[in-house]
């Protein structure tokens, strides 16, 4: 049995308390500054207003200005913050951490430094100060999981990706059991890059749903199926052609982190409402409208990748015609062209 | 502008009408001895009944007496016969091939032959008599395609696969048009192979909706979608090792032809509907039933695959604990066992 601190308290942070507790762990999920409704509902016995549920026993929920005496106690700390919550995340952290107390993390996104695209395993290390950073090296979580299904028992397989192979292990060690699958890479760069990428991937997945509804067309086996399977396909080529760009394995993108995740976030959630709105042609501003204040990931990752892919271009290293999809993809979604996937363009 | 005729008059061969009309060619679709009520209908100026749409304008129909009429002015033969009735085509055609006549296919299926896994191109070549099969090589057509898709002027992109490159450009330049996307692969056996293992596999992909329902869930974005989604993976994953048993490019399950045509064939299709009933715990008997003499091409796939598996493991060439998603799913879909997708073992 194990003391495990989460760090922020939104849906897939708290969502990892149900295989923690599973586990036999004991969890004590910490807001940020901005979970305190989250917080005060856990705390007043109420389900979590984001997953409708109850925290499992084992769990109990605290404000950030618990967090010192929750990691005093702890044997490893996850951190569940959105990607804008990083630097916050590093410096509640710093002093707290130590090279053999397993850290972990979901936050899921990329930073372009102006030569390299970094993932945010990385960018949490660097964001420590120098003598936290000491033999700390984060363990991203990543591949198909539905936070929802994860906090219903549903059986879900991840991927674990970290530079310390040792660091890796303990973390799966700690979160593996009956309903809890992880598995392990050593591809740092390709996983994070996939399971960034994929938002961006599923909207455009989604995109002919709308187009669809926008011609008249039903919801059923016959649709523009031929169309989103051929965006499918050519979206796992992309994401493989990205990671490879990026210094990572590609063969990442054919595996959990980068087939499975697509397909699990092309269920349902809010970047494929998103894909559905813009295929629907109402423009950018109206779909944006209609998500109501959700994050939208695929909107912060197609911003990211715009400058990688500009300085990939201008040293030689990705060419003109590479990567149609995912140019369509930010003329959609950041200049509000009006959508049409590049088919004809497609494995060109 | 060619003659065409596309022998078979089900779902997937009478599409190919509207491609061909497009690209500016006439079609003559001979019907075989089981298309009696296919062909007399439309003769009779009604809609296809498969497809519920009449044939383009560019488009008749016709008995199999008419086969040789239709053959002796034609500028290209598809064959869209079902995978028993590759005999029967052979026999039909042979004596109509020459070498320079576009041949293509969308037959799927596989064939073990004691010692091999044979595709259906080569299986159509090799029941030729010596003296038709003379230089013929036929072309293969895979990829996402729903036919009922392709016949309402949905955009769609598929696989061109055959042994003579020049074959396939061919069929290519024939097919291809601003709807219809055809794509060439050098890989025989790799595209073949999924484009018939898809089958089996979107089975699989199918079981968690219907276990979801028998525990009470409703459909929607939180149901057993990470498992589907692992299962996904794995099922590409094992695709592609299937593949390089056969001799074929494990590439070919991350493109068009693995992960888009197994993605497109998740969308409602009977092989889905089939799945979903074994997830159910119906058993195998009703799950065949409620299909009502649907033909269920994932029961000929694994039933195909069974002897092909046990002579690679006899050899050595596959490890046990290999393939656990493909040995369940003919577990589950042949012998009747209770649906339990081993996720336990996938990735291991």
């Amino acid at each position: 049995m194990a003391r495990v601190v989460i760090v922020g308290a939104g849906m897939m942070g708290s969502a990892l308390a149900w295989p923690l507790a599973d586990a036999g762990h004991t969890v004590t999920l910490i807001g940020t500054p901005l979970d305190g409704e989250v917080v005060d509902a856990v705390r007043r016995g109420e389900p979590h207003p984001k997953l409708g549920l109850r925290l499992p026993s084992a769990a109990t929920a605290a404000p950030p200005t618990e967090l010192e005496a929750a990691c005093r106690g702890a044997d490893a700390i996850a951190v569940g913050v959105s990607s804008a919550g990083i630097p916050w995340a590093a410096s509640a952290l710093a002093g707290k951490l130590r090279p053999s107390l397993p850290l972990f993390m979901i936050t899921k996104g990329l930073v372009w430094n102006g030569h390299a695209l970094c993932c945010l395993p990385d960018a949490l290390r660097d964001a420590l100060p120098d003598a936290a950073r000491l033999g700390v090296e984060p363990v991203g979580v990543a591949g198909p999981c539905i936070a929802g299904e994860l906090a219903r028992g549903a059986e879900t397989m991840v991927v674990l990706t970290g530079r310390d192979p040792g660091a890796v292990e303990r973390v799966r060690a700690l979160l593996a059991g009956k309903l809890y699958h992880p598995r392990a890479s050593a591809d740092v760069i390709g996983v994070e890059i996939c399971a960034a990428l994929k938002n961006a991937y599923a909207l455009g997945i989604a995109l002919p749903i709308g187009m669809n509804e926008a011609r008249g067309g039903s919801t059923g086996s016959i649709g523009l199926h031929n169309l989103e399977s051929a965006i499918f396909a050519q979206a796992v080529r992309e994401m493989a052609r990205v990671v490879q760009l990026a210094g990572g394995d590609p063969g990442s993108a054919y595996g959990l982190a980068g087939v499975g995740d697509l397909d699990v976030t092309c269920n349902g959630g809010r970047t494929g409402r998103f894909g559905r709105q813009l295929g629907l042609g109402v423009g950018r501003d109206r779909a944006i409208a209609a998500l109501a204040g959700a994050t939208l990931e695929c909107l912060e990752i197609l911003a990211v990748m715009r400058p990688a892919l500009s300085a990939w271009r201008a040293s030689g290293a990705l060419g003109a015609g590479e990567l149609p999809l995912l140019d369509h993809l930010a003329a959609v979604a950041l200049d509000d062209e009006t959508p049409a996937p590049p088919i004809g363009s497609f494995f060109a």
